[in-house]
């Protein structure tokens, strides 16, 4: 099946917002298997929009259109693709039914313009929108399928996985489910990891493994598809244990976890805390715990000894060490870790001292220390990392957190 | 001059990256007054492309691509355009000069994949790449312009502004330049500026005037047309101390300026230094500040307080105001910004507790007190937020930091 995605709204021909629908439904289509040959924008322009159509249907069998359902009269999308069909619209009675109960719950007046949100093309499959007032809806037309979708990414993100794939899965033939899981690394670059893999990569059919790097970080994720959700997750599991033999230390967490969800996780259900001094971060790995509901439990708080005086007055790091090997060094480091847990009264400290530029030398730029230390031990570990000042303290913040996350699961620094 | 953007790359329809270079490009090209009336993204597939070539200059005037212009056999935007204005390709001598120079200077191999970044289409107008490898080209074809532009943002985005806008400029006839200026404004809404501004955004033609806003901002773009750049600013600043004249108290920088980095630049000239008390920010408004260059010499240091305890014992916060006021008060605010201010050394400490939710009653979520103390005066601001936990915790780090600016505005709390 050849699938285009058409997006309609002038605002993206202005470029007041990006296409991320059309990654959103590529990736989406990625995983299901159908291969997607064209995005196209256009303007909130019916001529425009039917000549499309138009070419669309004589090169592709799938049209995903995102945009232009709304209530104004700049919204055309199901009024043109009507046309090109050759089919009226009508109303969803229960389309219908949700708007006017939309507007008698919060007490306001409905316009007639809202009215036209649940007009559908007759003899369409009616998607409906969870997250708001215009339904999607799927028409077939010698043998296409054209299919709309609301322009909002949160109202078309959910349609579009609760009833938009289950609508082509059925299409493609057959009671098939698709299942994802993401497997989180950290600790281990996107080529390392694929050299590990290369042989599971490069022969993966069904489930599919698709690495993917960003921040820092690496993910892959695995897609099955099956005659069910279990046999889809058995397919996945056997897969992961293949991965997990392998490469298992680098792997922290699954699907929607971040490194500040599952350390918030992992120390809120031990009862124990964590905090920082936090030197070259400046507050950014606290700010990725503390963006996490709940992180009270797991942070009670943290120093940001941004100048040696405050080294020296908040955590006592001797004013000889600063002099002599430097704030940025293991052993400003490591006092300021065992100072951090003291001071703050939690379990473990965690310190990160170092170098993100870009006013230095090029040398020191990218040279990072985390000290740890859970009150019997503390260790100190020397990083170098690359990349702009921004980067060196994302990555820096993420190595503070990840070397939390090591001591649980080895149960000691 | 009607204009569409062709985006060459299968990644973009694998939805591993979102099109922001046609993002880019079209807020580029409304700016200088093109219309552009398509976007179209096609895998890396020469017949494919070839037909869309041949659709764009039945339809637009100006064809942008970006991307294909690498060194692997998949790159083939190049290849594709010569075929469609049947002309052959020929190496750029500058462009093969700076790649050898290139591998040279970094005593690598250059291998012949490499020269072929240097081909352009014969009889094109090269557009250098100061950020890559591969050039930039337009080449002219019955009266249209296609313009070749490599797909890496880096490397678009100054080749653009530096080469393509220019280009474009003179083919407009005359020799106008474009230049613009971007006014930034906290502490007021989108539509509250607008209402204060509609008479000038309604009658604008020459500069434009284009509110945009994001993250708790407004940004206002002024764009000026004219046959100079002095001309330019002058007209700009016309319509700007028009602007200033009416919500000038709401303005705190301009073009690249960000809250964060005014307040560093303001402090460093000063010599004087903030400290943070953050509960509810949880270290955001000190990572926001230590995100800019050079701003170990505004702030010090400060104290993330998360608990009630961390509040007592780091800060001095009496119990007994813990336990009847509540850490989320103004009490609270004022002694956490008196005592950071003294604790860290710093001039001034400013607090920011308050409650980001999700797990608190719907009353508390988004109230938030901001205190700031300068030694003589302490102040304290009740502010009533809006918004999910992260918008509700940058919200409170921007008003943190403003409040600052506000102060260094004014000379008092």
């Amino acid at each position: 099946m050849r699938a285009e995605i058409i997006a309609v709204g002038t605002e993206l021909l202005l470029g007041q917002i990006a296409n991320t629908n059309a990654q959103f439904l590529s990736q989406k289509l990625a995983e299901i298997g159908i291969g997607v040959y064209y995005h196209t924008v256009v303007g909130d322009n019916a001529d425009r929009l039917y000549v499309q159509i138009q070419e669309a249907l004589n090169r592709s069998d799938l049209l995903i259109f995102s945009g232009g359902l709304g209530p104004t009269k700049d919204d055309l999308t199901k009024e043109t693709v009507a046309r090109a069909v050759g089919k009226p619209l009508v109303h969803d009675e229960q389309a219908l039914a949700r708007i006017i109960a939309y507007f008698k719950q919060r007490g306001m007046t409905m316009t007639e313009n809202n009215r036209k949100q649940a007009l559908v093309v007759e003899g369409s499959h009616v998607l409906p929108n969870d997250h708001g007032m215009a339904p999607g809806m799927v028409i077939e037309h010698k043998g296409k399928h054209l299919m709309m979708l609301p322009g909002p990414p949160r109202e078309l993100h959910p349609m579009f996985n609760t009833y938009g794939i289950p609508y082509l899965l059925s299409l493609m033939g057959g009671k098939n489910v698709v299942h994802s899981k993401v497997l989180r690394f950290f600790g281990i670059g996107e080529s390392a990891l694929e050299e590990e893999l290369i042989d599971l990569i490069d022969s993966q059919t069904n489930p599919t493994i698709a690495p993917l790097a960003a921040e820092g970080e690496v993910t892959i994720r695995l897609t099955a598809k099956a005659k069910s959700v279990v046999e889809a997750e058995t397919m996945i599991r056997s897969v992961e244990e293949q991965i997990e033999a392998r490469v298992g230390q680098f792997i922290y967490g699954y699907d929607d976890d971040s490194l500040a969800s599952v350390l918030v996780r992992e120390l809120s259900v031990r009862g124990e805390t964590v905090a920082f001094a936090e030197s070259v971060t400046g507050g950014l790995a606290s700010h990725l715990l503390t963006s996490i509901p709940g992180s009270s439990a797991a942070l009670k708080g943290s120093i940001i000894c941004y100048t040696n005086e405050v080294k020296e007055k908040q955590l006592g790091v001797p004013r000889d060490v600063l002099q002599t090997t430097g704030a940025v060094s293991g052993d400003a480091a490591r006092i300021m870790a065992e100072q951090v847990r003291l001071r703050i009264g939690s379990t473990y400290g965690i310190a990160i001292t170092g170098e993100a530029g870009p006013h230095a030398s090029e040398k020191s730029i990218g040279l990072v220390y985390i000290g740890a230390s859970d009150g019997k031990h503390t260790n100190v570990r020397e990083l170098r990392l690359s990349g702009q000042r921004a980067a060196i303290q994302l990555r820096a913040a993420k190595h503070a957190i990840f070397t939390m996350l090591e001591r649980i699961k080895k149960g000691g620094f």
